[in-house]
């Protein structure tokens, strides 16, 4: 058996961890043994009486910083130093699926996860750290953004999802949105199943889906069509 | 005392709550009753004797669809009517922080968590639910999106944040990712903390920190730039 997938996640909340990953889809693979969890407390690489991990920024303003000396030794600690190491910061790269994908075709990953203010920007470049933002607001720190990104990323993992071929149509796979989705009763409170999709007629089915997606993400999210142009017809 | 902000989470997995919102700031305002959060289990609506609550999609392709009628009638049991209801979903308007603090500023939210393959369109429509998206990547399921924005969302409520002065200067906050930070020790590892931020001088210091902040901005995230162009100077 090969070695599962490992995540290593540097925090001063532990106990926030696995969180939402010890259920359902992340969770079952886990006792299964397609992934591992370990977290390491950055207070632990402390070294004065009081365990101090953060200080007051250079050159004044409010919040405090996570201190580089206590954040490498932390970092140095673990082990297996070839894997990606991240640092969820909403000053980063945004995450998408390809580096989604990307880490989950690797043995595993290193996650910092910040707190108060920020990071020294000194441990960032000393350990470079890649930054990874899952998107473009605020949170309490790097750990609800640690475990959203081990979600998208233990989701893809071999043997992980149920149904393999579920994934092919999904957004951003096919950089679009995808299209909309019907089942069970016909008829919904005098809403109907679109007729095309009890049809019958498969590419007569694939062309409206394709449609219905590309419409739907002209509309919401033309900024995705400029990313990589798509055909208006398959 | 006012009501404090409800959040109620429609999910699958109830057991998935409050996860990391137990803890930390998040946790802390939780039993100071600055906000409550309660969960609804869809599968309690499903009225055959197997509580199904998805089926086969019309048209045929992989995954199931959660059914209109029975996450309908879940939506319909939550009694208070007045506040956003959310579906969290890759097709949805990327979640920004003002989004974020125009929820803050509100009662409360009802939050739909999707799973299987996507959610029938007919009930979306028919209930008005706001799709919301964290980022552009695939989540196993809502839960994770759902904790990430309300996260984001506790942190800002009244009385939540230890510092009220923290955030002003943050990514987004003003347009901009935010400028790097450093604390002691002066030299960690030769590398050493920027000298105009130990000169005592205050204007020359938010000189830097704000062409920081844009240079940074410009190389990473020219899309900020260009969606509320900025001063070079202030």
């Amino acid at each position: 058996m090969s070695t599962p997938f490992l995540a290593t996640v540097l925090t001063l909340y532990p106990e926030m961890f696995p969180g939402h990953l010890g259920h359902s889809l992340a969770g079952k693979a886990m006792e299964r043994q397609d992934w591992a969890l370990e977290t390491v407390q950055i207070r632990d690489f402390a070294t004065d009486k009081h365990r101090t991990v953060d200080d007051t920024p250079a050159g004044g303003g409010a919040g405090m910083v996570l201190k580089p000396d206590v954040l490498a030794r932390a970092i140095d600690s673990v082990a297996d130093d070839t894997r990606p190491r991240l640092l969820m910061s909403p000053r980063g790269k945004p995450l998408s699926q390809e580096r989604v994908r990307q880490l989950a075709e690797g043995k595993g990953v290193v996650i910092v996860c910040g707190r108060f203010e920020g990071v020294d920007q000194r441990v960032i470049e000393a350990r470079q750290l890649e930054e990874v933002s899952i998107g473009d607001y605020i949170l309490s720190g790097g750990e609800p953004a640690a475990l959203t990104l081990l979600d998208a990323v233990v989701r893809i993992l071999p043997g992980v999802m149920g149904n393999a071929l579920s994934g092919t149509h999904e957004s951003f796979e096919t950089g679009l949105l995808e299209h909309p989705h019907y089942t069970r009763p016909q008829d919904f409170e005098g809403r109907t199943i679109p007729a095309v999709l009890t049809s019958g007629n498969h590419a007569a089915i694939e062309k409206w889906r394709h449609e219905q997606a590309l419409a739907l993400t002209k509309e919401r999210r033309p900024d995705l069509l400029e990313k990589s142009p798509q055909p208006v017809t398959k």
